[in-house]
């Protein structure tokens, strides 16, 4: 009994606690709406400086996260990730002042109508309002992520990873200090004082407070918040990107953008991790592409026909593909590869084993490139282009906050604008419904 | 046990069949998302065709739900809204020919530009997907959703009321005939064969078919969609709209819109259920509104210091308000009313007690119209003008699926082209990440 009633309270606490910090950040955010962009942008330059001001007691905080890391036995690429050295804070620095060199959304309008009573209609970007950013091990999404709300005009609660939650604590100090001497409500940038995970829980309940999650991460920790969640959540869950080579395609342009697409940066979402080769190409080109991405390092895991196809070509390397490796995101230098008998076979194969987030074909013929970008269900699709460009600078986005697979609100790259909502503004003269 | 076993395997039974409809829908929206406006157009047109065709078919099967509703006791207006005679048979038909005549939302270039590696990047309008619609008793919405859902290039997954179960079958009949006349998959329109009301929740649960629900009726079905989904939901629960009457508004101007907002018809969700009045007119213009509301058959609830100006001016028959009134959305003729001191408080109050759907000022100061606009987070807000233009057809959208007081995707009346989204399209020659 004992244990169970401790256990109540405490879970009252948190969700009290939870509560009070999301009603500071609605607050925050009704103040942050009408912030001018120059308030905005001197919030942002401040910030900047108390990075660099504050970088002694940053290098503390992170040093305790790093020496906490170690004791749990963290790998290297973990501690990688969590180190916040001298580079890694003015990279931070820099990624400030892109963001305060954007232009502010809040405001823009999208359309000016005068109805035909006289009615002047206008639909105008505001901000969201509050956004829950949940996060895994990068400090550096603090400051990148919390960056780009404040300049949208939103207020934000971030929650970074356990493991990193001594810099992350340091960062939003950071913002809440330049938030603070732009005259700005520091609420608008906040973070649970709590590494308990079912803070997390508590925060996704409440959607009378806040309007939009977005959850940064593996697969795992994006499900829980997506099953967990009254909140809409904007995701991607994983991207398990396509290249078509077409019956027609150049030989030279397929293996360049097959190598850039898989070999270029494997640990990232729009990598691809599937190639679909017409079967017309089986003694051609596909053991063409199938040594250049051998010769790059890369494993090859062959469905059985196109396995047969590249031994009859002399290449024995390939290992076996079962039905389950088309449906994964290796982020790694491994890649499943198909023969298909037409561009329709390749399109229902990304429509079965895909997750909706970018696919290229290879071509020479302009209508079979259409035909695919009609086919495809998918956030991005290119025609005879890497699927590495399907990224938020690649686009002109200016920054990404992240990139959706969902089809609601935002699709592909999220930048600034799709930070923000609209509201319907009538000025009128005494318009009534007749 | 025995009855447990037979439960568990309908279960099973039911969940399986909800499935197979997602996946007939499913497939439907890929053929749906290529099909061209002429085809949907024709298919919209056969529909009405059809509707005339087999009106036997759909009064027979109206005389079924009339005489199970009568038997269930529905009351007068229930049986009223569940009628399909000749005349409202008559206008389904011209709605159909209304949303043939709108533009085609799909492939409509959202953006347009080229990148500085030469990549061109278009981002093109495209159906949703798959859309389940869920709604209460009149069988109209059939025929009125899935007729913006066609013609938007989605599939949709019509759920009416049971009392109204053998109409809307008989309506959704006529959709499936226009589509297979017009060489179209007829699962693009389609309804569950069982009224059993856990059908629903196995919809809801199958967030790799279907793309958007949209409920529309009253808030505890609202609540329950949107407490069981998996998938997207867009709603609004309520509209507790407000008219604020600011201390230097037009008399005459601020008495047409409160009557016209609150009493042009008590129904509906942009009628107005809240006054607010500037305290400098407590004396003046507020027992002259209070007139003409009650010259209009309105009731009033007043909060203590409006209770008492009234009493003052000689009106006694206004009732107390107390806290929980000012969050009624009465949907009859009754209006809160309440004294406040400036533009804050009564955007303060709106924050508080309202519902996010649109609020209305009246004002002759355009800076304060102004201020009110950015301070209000609503979906529409209007300055000197009814609350109960916040419509779809008032908006120039042509038609409403519905009203949106959520943020995200779509806020405010949403028609056609918020039952789209966009791909990101790439036409490159070569366009590798650097």
């Amino acid at each position: 009994m004992r244990a169970t009633k401790t256990k109540t309270h405490q879970t009252a606490n948190l969700a009290d606690e939870m509560r009070a910090l999301g009603q500071a950040a609605r607050a925050a955010a009704r103040k942050m709406a009408s912030a001018t962009g120059a308030q905005k942008n001197a919030a942002l330059r401040h910030a900047g400086e108390e990075l660099l001001k504050q970088r002694g007691r940053i290098e503390k905080a992170n040093a305790e996260d790093l020496k906490r890391g170690k004791a749990k036995g963290l790998s290297g690429p973990m501690l990688d990730r969590l180190r916040l050295d001298e580079k890694a804070l003015k990279r931070l620095a820099e990624g400030l002042d892109q963001v305060t060199a954007l232009p502010d959304p809040v405001g823009k309008e999208i359309s000016r109508v005068v109805r035909p009573n006289g009615l002047l209609l206008l639909r105008v970007r505001v901000p969201i309002g509050t956004i829950l950013i949940v996060y895994e091990s990068r400090p550096n999404v603090t400051i990148e992520a919390g960056a780009l709300c404040l300049k949208s005009g939103n207020a934000c609660i971030l929650r970074g990873g356990s493991e990193a939650s001594a810099s992350n604590a340091a960062l939003v100090e950071v913002l809440r200090k330049g938030l603070d001497r732009a005259g700005l409500p520091e609420d608008a940038v906040s973070t649970p004082q709590t590494t308990d995970r079912a803070a997390i829980s508590e925060l996704l309940k409440l959607d009378a407070l806040i309007d939009l999650v977005i959850p940064r991460g593996g697969e795992s920790l994006i499900r829980a918040v997506a099953e967990q969640s009254r909140i809409p959540v904007i995701k991607h869950y994983k991207g398990v990107c396509h290249v078509y080579v077409h019956k027609d395609a150049d030989p030279e342009l397929a293996q360049k953008i097959v190598v850039n697409s898989k070999l270029q940066r494997v640990s990232v979402c729009n990598a691809a991790e599937t190639l679909l080769v017409h079967r017309d190409l089986a003694q051609t080109l596909f053991p063409a592409l199938a040594k250049a991405l051998l010769e790059g390092g890369c494993e090859l895991r062959a469905e059985p026909k196109a396995k047969a196809a590249l031994e009859a070509a002399g290449i024995k390397q390939a290992k076996k593909a079962d039905d389950d490796a088309f449906f994964s995101e290796y982020l790694d230098k491994i890649i499943s590869v198909k023969l298909v008998g037409s561009l329709e076979e390749a399109t229902d194969h990304i429509e079965r084993y895909g997750s909706r987030h970018t696919e290229a074909i290879v071509t020479r013929d302009a209508a079979a490139g259409r035909r695919f970008q009609e086919l495809v269900d998918s956030a991005s699709v290119f025609v005879n282009a890497s699927t590495r460009l399907a990224d938020g600078f690649e686009f002109g986005l200016g920054a990404e906050i992240g990139i959706s697979t969902d089809k609601l609100h935002a699709r592909g790259p999220m930048g600034l604008e799709e930070l923000t909502t609209y509201k319907w503004l009538g000025d009128g003269s005494g318009q009534l419904r007749g």
